[in-house]
């Protein structure tokens, strides 16, 4: 199937729409990008791409991330990651530190913060030099050795991290945290500053499209069982208090960043990124939506 | 492809496990059923059957057939229904009467009982006798005239429902509900109470399966779009607080009730039913969790 | 010493005051009151009296009367109510059905709506006319066979009375309700309309200014252990989430309610009343809170 | 009145009971002290002094400092303190980060831990070395010199301090902290960490029972409504989630610590401590609450 057509048809359909949304500006370093960019590309299994707009500029996946360092865990560690956090959506953003006290300090999901914290303590465990595991995955999965991430925007974020301390904290003293917090954090905040760009970020997520496999290197990252379930943890959480409707208007499992980045998957087909930073005020970009919600209904390409 | 095979594998696996599960007792009527009772029936779209166990024995489908009032209210009401609920997962049972609280009586979505009642509600607005309605519709999409409810069950569940008169009162202090309080609650109690076998319930949701045709009338019960959404609304809200789990284990949308039933949907294959009565510590059938974890991933039939 | 200069000068001062608060709506019919009233009446134990305004016009009471059904379960239940529900404060209205969910049932206190209900519950068990019984009661302790309640706010109670209907179910279902739910709430709106004047509700809480003794009946109407824990109740409780607000400023022990009336009890010296019906935020008298702020100030009269 | 017969026989009653407490041992220091001490010592505001037991024995007054700290920068800021914090109950300790969450970073008062920290914030602006004011301030209104810290307990605290670095970071992110977040953490663990006899406690208090002034220096300390408003303040919420139980049982405003020390306040006429370091399950010395309880009937002396 050739993808362009729509890509380009929903693009211009959107591109010049009145954005209400608003770029991140809790971070100081995120606020400086044009809030203007605009970028999507999509990667077939059998690797045809299709692009549009600025898919080759590099931005912050942020929260994206997540779902990197979760599927480094996983393979390792297997179900005994859940005796750490669990698999269910969290409710709202309201709940986020009212449930981690109520569950004693297991967050629900590894998607939300308090989550992918643990992720973090947990790859801590597993390796002297997590940082240097962690990109070196990374850069694996997306065949391309030039990945990385930005000490800027890592910098910015923990001067502005005071909630995700609390978070941590609170975990460390029902017991749920096994390192030292500030540098749990500051792995933490390395994962999150990681950058890419549409295409990058399309690449690195093909894994997930064909149920585990690598497609650069051919190698398995996970087992078929191990991907499908990663991408069931994406459609139950990767949207935050929006995975609902996400799930509801683009039938695809995904995950957002507040850099204004989304990544979904249609397994056995394509990885597709977007790129917008304004975002709407469940943090997830306006735009990206927008794009997603209207491209899988033109392709009829959805899981349900 | 023959299902028969893994269903007979996977049946004969559990049959005999040791099942901590409990009956649900707090509605008096369901306490006499049979506790070892186990069902399977699946329908292909191309109408081939596959079943075991008893599979053609009635049960009382209870919170399953809030994905039925649902779809009636959808295809006349359009996305006006969403201005009455959300389609988001509300994390946990704990927060029933919490969110719908903080969130000023707008329930998270139609599949919790709050949701489901609003949906009753709406129903009353639309037809002058919304009972007849929906058995009419049930019926139709079944390609079964007799199914029918059971008024013992109703009025059990009407003489222990304080939880839910709670809710829809809190929701009518808040301008949620139009109509009479008893008389929604009759409906919901009618609604809740409808009896079916396996293979009834499979064939009634074979339409999700078919993105929105009805197998038997051959006329559309939904369009591709509302019937897809309605796979998506399951998938995030259909198993209470285990949906992650359940979207994780078995990647199928799926429905449960506290008689002991489950409905799964694999999109453009077949529906599945499964019904056992013992539940487990969330309300979901422990035998019918487990049958289908192992016969998706038997047959590696999952959407993701 | 004489009161009067300084309920005069108080008074006075604050007359004209601007007032933003508004007059309850949300029972219709508490909303014909004129809300430019205000009056005020004290009673000393030795009998003297001092008032202005609008001391001798009937209001509805409201929630004070919460006081005087727990005195009267009180002295024949003693501490097994504090089975059925606690002395602790709430914390916030926001928290009214979260509290009560969390705790399964059983009210923070019983001057909150939840708690009021369940004495009546209690009243319903010990009498068999439970309403006679009150009525009665409170007459004697007022020394004022004229006293009653009004039907048409009784009415205009229970048809807006969702919230309280909502309440009432979550502690059925709980299991803390005895009687028939719709009973139970006739009798407390019965207890929620009940009017006095200025000069009958300063008069009616005497006692618990002179240790339990009735001035005019000179009967014991609670040991003096039990009118300084009701008096501690009152403190701690007695005026929603602005208890603390108000004895910080008032420093006595008060009740407030709708209607727009407050009573503060000064122990081994008097009692005293204030009406004004528009009401802050909290719910409570506009004016009534600032005269008794005044009024304490400017008399030196406070329990710390 | 002469109180050593009350305080013998209530001390002699309560001291061979069986106590079912537990002494503190999330902060490791605590966990040390010998958990049979009990001693008791009243001053009057004539300076007459009655005691027994361990009454000249130091302990960690822990949570009872927040009084003071509170008096220090309530005597400066006046009544700005209030846009910083609340001053109502807080419910419960399950509520402690929901409520501070739901109510974007204001504590509800000045004796629950978030809030003491904000005064402590507040005391470090308006102080170069807030530790030294703090304990000259302590030792002026207690008249002794001598009074000082645990440096090993102010350690200790820290240690186990991953609640409250939760909570002030909360708080740093809804901009409620001004100073750097270790250093009012510091600065709050000195507090904490102050020792005193029940001697020392019960003449450091005194100034509250004597309408704000100095008993030794004579000189004002606070103004009469500010030393009310103080008692207020310990009254609605000195006992965590036991003041309405405290109240109800002892009728004096008191405050208590989690090293077994109460004191409480009978304005115009005394100020007594307690101490005894087994804990009931809120958190209070579990032999104090009862002595108190016990002496106050006995003496009839409460505020109510």
């Amino acid at each position: 199937m050739d993808f362009q057509p729509a890509i380009d048809k929903v693009f211009n359909h959107i591109k010049n729409n009145n954005d209400p949304g608003r770029v991140a500006d809790y971070i100081p370093e995120l606020a400086h990008v044009n809030p203007d960019k605009f970028g999507v590309h999509l990667t077939t299994i059998d690797d045809k791409h299709y692009a549009t707009g600025d898919s080759e500029e590099k931005f912050s996946i942020q929260s994206i991330a997540k779902v990197l360092s979760l599927t480094l865990a996983y393979r390792i560690e297997d179900d005994n990651l859940w005796k750490r956090m669990g698999i269910e959506p969290s409710g709202t953003p309201f709940n986020s530190l009212v449930l981690l006290e109520h569950d004693k300090g297991i967050p629900r999901n590894p998607m939300i913060n308090a989550g992918a914290i643990v992720v973090c303590d947990i790859l801590m465990d597993l390796f002297s030099n997590p940082k240097k595991e962690l990109i070196t995955f990374i850069r694996s999965i997306s065949g391309n050795q030039e990945i990385d991430y930005s000490p800027a925007v890592a910098q910015s974020e923990k001067t502005a991290g005071h909630r995700n301390a609390s978070l941590i904290h609170l975990m460390k003293a029902f017991g749920n945290i096994q390192n030292d917090i500030d540098e749990v954090l500051d792995f933490y905040y390395y994962l999150c500053s990681i950058e890419m760009t549409c295409r990058e970020l399309s690449r690195t997520f093909l894994f997930l499209a064909d149920y585990g496999k690598c497609p650069y290197t051919k190698e398995r990252v996970l087992t078929m069982s191990k991907s499908k379930r990663i991408n069931a943890i994406m459609q139950l959480c990767g949207m935050y208090d929006e995975a609902g409707d996400f799930s509801f208007r683009t039938g695809l499992p995904g995950k957002s960043g507040v850099g204004g980045g989304i990544v979904a998957v249609y397994p056995d087909h394509y990885s597709i990124a977007v790129w917008s930073p304004r975002l709407n005020k469940k943090g997830n970009s306006y735009k990206g939506m927008k794009f997603l919600e209207k491209f899988t209904t033109e392709t009829g390409t959805s899981i349900f």
